[in-house]
């Protein structure tokens, strides 16, 4: 059976192959990526064109690692074949994931936290030290997954025109809400956080929605242009991406409404994203 | 205008009545409930029967407020009516919500997390200690916002038959596959966590369903009937519950889906519950 991700570029560019690259060797912790291209060749690289740009999931858990200078061993995980050793440890098979002392954990925001909690020395540390800031971090990283990531999705997969005028203005709503909550440069002021860390990959796949839905950052108003001007140049975002040329075949279902990820096909069936 | 809630039963019941009675004095933390009744009398308790039942999502925080034994002072909030103070504190009017130190915080699951992190020396601690087994409750707790949540309100305010069928498959696998991982008696065992203060608001209003829609506990399986009854023992549980039998009205609405709170509007429309 032909996969659906056949024709996809089968070369990593940019920062995130020196990244990958870099994180081949046996650690305590891997780091399970995906998803990837049924590929001839036995370059992995092929698979990260894949898993960067197409799970934004993915990046959340892997900016966290690269903040924190955490060792990992990266690895891609083929959902149309899953090796055996994963499902083991993760029955679901869900990416991104991660496998500590031989079990597993999933969910972008759940492996973020364990991150923290795991490495509590590592810094910068995801959440500010006070409870109540703590928890107000928590409510705009709730508000980006329920509001923003829903309405991105709903934009790019949105056929009719009036529905994605509709898409538009609920993903601008969304984002001006957050943006008039950006300290600046960062979402709390000099501090990293959470928050930022949830938002990145979005912010460097807005150009999606520019190109094809009519999204721009100034049409947000309140700084978010700049904030996202921030974001993409921080190095854990930069080095966990690829360059977004050849992006174009897998963005390409979404805009169709033909992609098969759980984002797509919960966002395509009117659900909350899984 | 008459207001939805009007004929609501004007006294609360059981325990959650006595508990609010205990709870009146100004506290550094005030818990907001709601939503209220219009009432014609000034008899606060005539709010509670309508904010415990209604709002399963009020219940977690309350729960978690009296497992640690918090000091709290309990206010209700009218959501069609809403005073100036809380609106200044808290401008999305969302309950339920904490005030603490003159700021608000909102969202069930994050209070939570806030008490917990708050007041580090009261327990029942809502986490364990060990960062993985933190992460795979975060992980289930997911699983109940994102499944078994928007699976119960689907069922209840489904009006076709085979609609009615199909949400109460979903709501049973979901259902079942938190089952299989609950240790006794507790999801952990001995320990009482966050997955346990999660579900237990479901698990004390299932009746609806059990009484409109042909759900049973026993059809779940394994043991899923058995931690129920242990969770709605628990007196964290009881004490923020009233009698079931003046609860009649407001269910009435969910089943004939015409409910006007936000989980029932973002159900009717196909959205994650916010």
């Amino acid at each position: 059976m032909s996969m659906p991700d056949e024709k996809i570029f089968p070369h990593a560019t940019g920062f995130a192959a020196k990244t990958v690259e870099d994180h081949q060797q046996p650690q305590d912790l891997v780091f399970y990526s995906g998803w990837v291209r049924v590929y001839k060749g036995s370059d992995y690289r092929a698979c990260l064109t894949v898993s960067t740009q197409f799970c934004p999931f993915v990046q959340r858990a892997w900016i966290t690692l690269e903040e924190k200078g955490i060792p990992y061993q990266y690895k891609e995980v083929n959902p149309y074949k899953k090796e055996k050793h994963f499902l083991a440890i993760n029955p679901k098979g869900l990416v991104p994931a991660i496998e500590y002392q031989g079990k597993a954990l999933y969910e972008s925001l759940v492996l973020c936290e364990f991150l923290e909690d795991a490495y509590p020395s590592k810094s910068p540390h995801i959440y500010p030290s006070d409870p109540f800031t703590k928890a107000y971090v928590r409510i705009w990283v709730d508000h980006i997954s329920k509001s923003i990531v829903s309405a991105f999705f709903r934009l790019i997969q949105a056929q009719e025109p009036d529905k994605q005028q509709e898409a538009l203005e609920s993903f601008n709503k969304s984002l001006a809400a957050l943006a008039e909550k950006v300290k600046g440069p960062y979402f709390l002021g000099d501090e990293f956080s959470l928050v930022d860390i949830a938002i990145a990959p979005w912010v460097v796949r807005d150009y999606i929605a520019t190109e094809n839905r009519g999204y721009s950052r100034e049409a947000v108003g309140a700084g978010w242009k700049d904030y996202c001007e921030v974001l993409e140049k921080r190095d854990s975002v930069l080095k966990t991406q690829s360059e977004k040329e050849h992006y174009a075949e897998i963005y390409g279902r979404y805009l169709r409404n033909e992609a098969q990820s759980e984002a797509a096909k919960a966002t395509r069936a009117g659900r909350a994203i899984p």
